[in-house]
């Protein structure tokens, strides 16, 4: 997986697992999983249809994978690391909450257009992934929830952010980002910076900062 | 169905085709296949599920309604027209943009909270109708979509919305509402009406109302 940088760029979709060599067996299936979950839901999918988009047989899949619920659990470990990362490099690329925020919501709005195939899976399917492995990522959606509540609860407290209820604008602000997945695609008017610098100025809105800031046209 | 009231009251979690008997057969089949899509998806249900999730056997279904994809067709028609229809109410319901975005904002909020259930169904399965149905729901939806747009437009004409770019912003504001019913909880701490009051007041933030207004705190 290509690394993040410090602008902002972000993955092309790519459900990676860490894997170096895209084209190996654990890869292909990871990415025909993608592809058949997006098409037909996690439960409308089943191993022999992962296993002939990847060109090999049920039994082969069975090398690699446990079961259709590991590979969701994989995309989605992998989704949620990728977004968790994402805010963390946000956060940290300032110690002003305005320019924080705008790092995080550039970051997370771009790799929900750029990815919206899998963040769909990754945001819809929550409730197929077994109770263990629910939980686990419900640890890492805390995180990231807390980590944007605690930039506005920042902004609040230095007096830049101005809302009545912190928390509920951190929903909606990560509520904004992860619906780009659902309505973006690829062949859209708009590309993934022009949705990105539109809702950066959204994000200063929403968190109430006054006054024409950069993004505050 | 009950009837949408001027106060922005909404109907509950009612999976409704006009039918005037909720214990007769059909309306039994309509909340079987959204119980049923919800849990496994569309692709992952069978005529037979819902069947026995409304008591009957797969072959009375079939005296009710041709196929699992007309099932799907109806829910989201009867989401789409009562969506359109709060929005149009919500529309009519002043001659000032700021007031007609609050009335389609609360209601729109409130709709996808309390039904979001099958709200879900309605914007996440729309791959899943056929090639004619989906033609025409897309009709519907562009409806919604050009509603919120004039209402901002007309807000920016008047001189008290700020935008950059209308349609983008009309976007959003759809977007949050829809993406509530991905994350509300009927257990959650928030109502729908707390959720309503907070996102009325994003959606001023949203259009950039500058200046104190009743809803902008």
């Amino acid at each position: 997986m290509r690394q993040i940088t410090e602008s902002g760029d972000v993955p092309d979709e790519h459900p990676a697992t860490g894997e170096s060599r895209p084209d190996n067996a654990r890869d292909r299936l990871i990415a025909a999983a993608v592809e058949s979950f997006a098409v037909r839901g996690f439960h409308g999918t089943t191993t022999r249809d992962i296993a002939s988009a990847a060109g090999m047989s049920p039994a082969a899949l069975y090398v690699h994978y446990k079961s259709k619920e590991e590979l969701l659990y994989l995309i989605s470990r992998s989704g949620h690391d990728v977004t968790l990362r994402l805010v963390q490099e946000g956060a940290a690329s300032s110690d002003d909450p305005v320019e924080q925020l705008l790092a995080v919501v550039r970051r997370f709005t771009m790799y929900h257009a750029r990815s919206h195939t899998s963040a769909r899976i990754v945001n819809y399917e929550l409730a197929a992934l077994s109770p263990e492995h629910l939980e686990e990522i419900r640890v890492t959606r805390r995180s990231i929830e807390q980590k944007i509540r605690q930039i506005v609860e920042a902004g609040v407290a230095r007096g830049v952010f101005h809302t009545s209820n912190p928390q509920m604008t951190a929903l909606a602000l990560l509520s904004l980002g992860v619906d780009v997945a659902r309505w973006y695609r690829d062949e859209g008017e708009w590309s993934d910076k022009d949705i990105a610098d539109h809702y950066c100025e959204l994000a200063m809105r929403i968190v109430g900062v006054r006054g024409q800031r950069r993004q505050d046209s």
